[in-house]
């Protein structure tokens, strides 16, 4: 399994239906429009779409009709992000090397823009008549599930001392969610069978969390190399993240545990269950 | 047909309803949720709800099927008032007399609660199976609906001559698209007939212009009321409206004349459009 090739193939599918999926210009509404579109273009990895399509690949179907909740699943993701850079929150003029959406265009429409991706998307997973999307969706975004590991994310910044239970709280709620629902998704619009679903929901729980944890320890060595800083005092001055906690070294055969947990999960699905286990190493072998 | 004691049982109905649907405290999460809760009750007319109701009603059908739906109208209407009202955008410190959102929780905590209560409503509107509802309040909100309006709105503000076309696309985005949605969402539960889908939404489409011009009209109303200060300068600062390019009486004219119209749609519903055409006269005699 080319699992480098697989998601270019799938991320460039991605990326033209976001573009039928995204509003054109139109009379008055040029700006917005392009803030959508600056952030969608941003050269995202496009993780989370392509897990939900492994996964209804995963429970044997084929085909497009996954495509628009794979799209509406990366706008959500994308209005997380937007907000979350925003001044008020982490304050990011930057992402992925290009100015943040509020340094372009403007708080005023970043906010707007978040907004109108958030909206966007449920319209769309709307649209799966007889499938509770949504419903799934919000579970996964709202107080319970993102936002609520944003709000606590925040809330945590200038604390001293962070339990792991509290840390635990975050990751499981900021970036776990999301991407368990993703699985979800894929695997409800698969019809995927009950067992099957309970499957890819510990799938995602597991690579949800090793994926947050090679994260924060990418952000550590990443900074260490371009900034030629000391890692050490990156760690103390981290917000709560796992190799603040526990070092980096750790930190990574944490997220290899996970991941090889995850891989064990998929067994039942065989062959199918290829390609997820081939996310799975890229996950927690990723350089950026 | 009392229309002050309908509005008074329906939203109290709506107010219980409310209570249970949104998120009590929880761990790590008091400040989100009761910023969600502040905004919420903060003394709100239920308007959209109570259409909403009315026009389930008025498609024959009775109960509590319509509650949670109407509930998260309300939601996504206060989402749009919370992110309205911060710095970046119409930068207002009060709402019906109370400190708005950021006033009281911070900013940040003001655009996940707007975030939350978006996300919690589709998350409801989900749960109705079968039903096109996440569709429709999409549509309704998104750039081509309320999102559009509010964005148009901002960038119109600082314009010195405003032309009817631009004000007019204010208007139907910003303020009828929600009105007109709540009204269709309504007919939806209801098992309301093409036919009476039509008449809703041509009903809703002149009660939510009509709404507008009123609540332009009081704001410069209640300014030289409150304020003592000639109401014609305040219609020269006014943002794009309708009494400041055609004055209040001929606005006033304007609001009354769409409401008989909206009246006259109902026709065809006979005593089932008793409820929606007090909710007209109401709409254009309202006083705050």
């Amino acid at each position: 399994m080319d699992i480098k090739s697989y998601f270019e193939k799938k991320s460039s599918v991605v990326d033209r239906a976001l573009d039928k999926l995204l509003p054109k210009k139109g009379k008055y509404l040029s700006t917005i429009h392009d803030a959508m579109r600056y952030s969608m273009f941003a050269g995202g990895k496009r993780l989370r779409p392509v897990l939900a399509i492994a996964a209804f690949e995963a429970a044997g179907e084929k085909g497009n009709k996954i495509l628009p909740a794979a799209c509406a699943i990366e706008m959500l993701h994308t209005f997380s992000l937007i907000h979350d850079d925003l001044p008020c929150m982490d304050d990011d003029d930057f992402r992925r090397g290009k100015p943040t959406s509020h340094k372009t265009f403007g708080e005023a429409m970043a906010v707007l823009a978040g907004d109108a991706l958030c909206i966007r998307a449920f319209e769309i997973l709307g649209r799966y008549q007889n499938l509770p999307l949504a419903e799934e969706m919000g579970k996964a975004l709202g107080t319970n599930g993102m936002l609520g590991g944003q709000v606590v994310d925040i809330e945590s910044e200038n604390m001293k001392k962070i339990d792991e239970e509290r840390l635990s709280f975050i990751h499981h709620h900021k970036t776990e969610a999301l991407i368990t629902a993703s699985l979800r998704i894929g695997g409800l619009i698969g019809k995927a069978s009950q067992k099957e679903m309970a499957l890819l929901t510990r799938y995602g729980q597991l690579t949800g969390l090793a994926f947050q944890i090679v994260d924060d320890v990418l952000d550590i060595v990443g900074t260490t190399e371009s900034l030629g800083k000391d890692a050490g005092s990156d760690v103390e001055n981290q917000k709560a993240t796992y190799p603040r906690l526990f070092g980096v070294e750790k930190s990574r055969a944490k997220a290899r545990q996970l991941t090889d947990a995850a891989k064990r999960t998929l067994m039942p699905l065989k062959g199918r269950g290829r390609v997820l286990a081939a996310v799975a190493d890229f996950i927690v072998e990723r350089v950026n």
